[in-house]
């Protein structure tokens, strides 16, 4: 089995949209230039989605364009619908991410639709997509709780992710949205999902809202994931637990993902140097321990 | 092998040692007594050594005699030495701990003697201590890295352990003093401890200063650790990295391993309303991202 693991940095798009302070595009272009020089190959930018539903990101369309794009490296956009998708393809994206939950409560009261309709709002992006040769990635949330339904049967994780991945989505991001699972829990989880879905199109991305996330992320190594969503800097919060912790930081995965012997590609010290800029640009203590550690006094 | 788990509660003594916040005895006999409560068997009440070295437990006497003893619950308390070891025992103490380094270096530095000087000096509390019943736990510091000498050789960190407990020691805990370990070099720390010291006799401390310390506990618990060091509310901090996260909290343990299907006998709630009076008694913060989650709005 492969060492090396790939690390989706979500936090210009997962982090920055659950964050209260709203920062200028011009700032977000250079949170997205610095991530770029640091290793990462994938780099989720921004969401075209309505700026009546997430205003963090209502200049999806400016950022993207001015971003400098790094050849070899990835800026995939989340995009909710047909609307979203042709926005990001004039805008100059190749790369799209979908979004839905595993739990039926959540997508409800998330986008007001059902898996099942999410799924079929998908279908015209998905064949877009195919015909214009760009990358879909498919994001099941809840895979681990929800904070409507509380717990969420593995088979509705394992049965949405098969759909993503026949629809044609090249990767699956398993999310525990609210941050609730542990080590065992996510790796059952991972196994169930790797009997319908190739392990090498899965990913998992954890919140560290209960601290798990570091934990999970060993053992879903441990079960063969080798692609692991994280946000610089930790940033993000959890909409269902107000004041805590976001996104398991990006900063803290690679030191764990190096010192085990892994491959990321990253330099660790320029990653570091991102997350206290970004989060002086945030006006909050970084979430990152690594981060913390090497640059309070 | 046994899903039972014992905490070892150390925030009374490795975390507020290491606040700046220095608390009143009352409040410190308050925070034991709650602990008291919440179905912890193990609480490290305060440490015997000089007030010139630890002015944060210049009272130890006053706190050690004032707390409420409740039957089945240890408290056991830091000595550095044979006069450490009689005041403890003055103040009615049954149970002590002794600590040395795996490193040379850190040893020199934090208590100006080499390791074997260490060790001479706490024969007579072993001797003392096994003829009036004491129990004696040993700590065994910088297992997996040093701020002085940088990396710290396994075969140290065996030779050491070994050495306490051939001297008495029941229980001797391994502890990643600056946080640096990640999983795989704790648990070939562990496993080669093991091969040396039975593995229930053996615990593990970490502090999570670069975000590791679940990730490297969940390693460890695979290699059959059952005995875990953390600190209600993640007190602590790290003196080698100023303002960097100390001890991993108590709940974020429990949570876990409550996750995996542990059993620690602990009741979370307790645990955490007990952090989060504990914080606000320090006016900062919890560490501890269980707490965090269940308790900010």
């Amino acid at each position: 089995m492969t060492s090396e693991v790939r690390i989706v940095e979500v936090g210009p798009r997962d982090g920055l949209q659950n964050e209260k302070t709203l920062l200028p595009p011009d700032v977000k272009i250079a949170l997205i230039d610095r991530l770029s020089t640091t290793g990462l190959k994938t780099i989720e930018a921004t969401s075209f989605v309505s700026p009546r539903w997430v205003p963090q990101l209502a200049d999806a369309d400016e950022v993207f364009r001015k971003i400098r794009k790094v050849p070899h490296v990835g800026y995939p956009v989340l995009v909710p619908n047909e609307q979203g998708y042709r926005l990001a393809r004039v805008a100059g994206a190749t790369e799209v991410s979908v979004f839905t939950a595993a739990s039926e409560a959540f997508n409800r009261a998330n986008i007001n639709a059902s898996i099942a309709e999410s799924l079929q709002r998908f279908q015209p992006i998905l064949d877009h997509a195919k015909a214009e040769g760009v990358k879909v990635r498919g994001y099941v949330s809840t895979a681990l709780g929800c904070p409507y339904q509380g717990d969420v049967p593995v088979a509705d994780v394992v049965r949405v992710a098969k759909s993503l991945h026949e629809m044609g989505c090249y990767e699956i991001s398993l999310g525990d949205t609210i941050g609730v699972g542990t080590p065992v829990k996510a790796r059952a989880m991972l196994h169930a999902v790797a009997q319908e879905v190739p392990i090498d199109a899965l990913a998992v991305h954890f919140h560290d809202t209960y601290g798990q996330a570091l934990a999970n992320i060993l053992a879903c190594l441990d079960e063969g994931v080798r692609v692991v969503d994280s946000a610089v800097s930790g940033t993000g919060g959890c909409p269902y637990a107000k004041g805590a912790t976001g996104n398991v930081a990006s900063e803290d995965v690679v030191y764990m993902l190096h010192g085990i012997g892994m491959q990321t590609g990253i330099d660790l010290e320029l990653l570091v140097a991102t997350g206290a800029w970004l989060s002086a640009q945030l006006n909050k203590p970084t979430a990152s321990r690594v981060t913390k550690a090497r640059t309070t006094v």
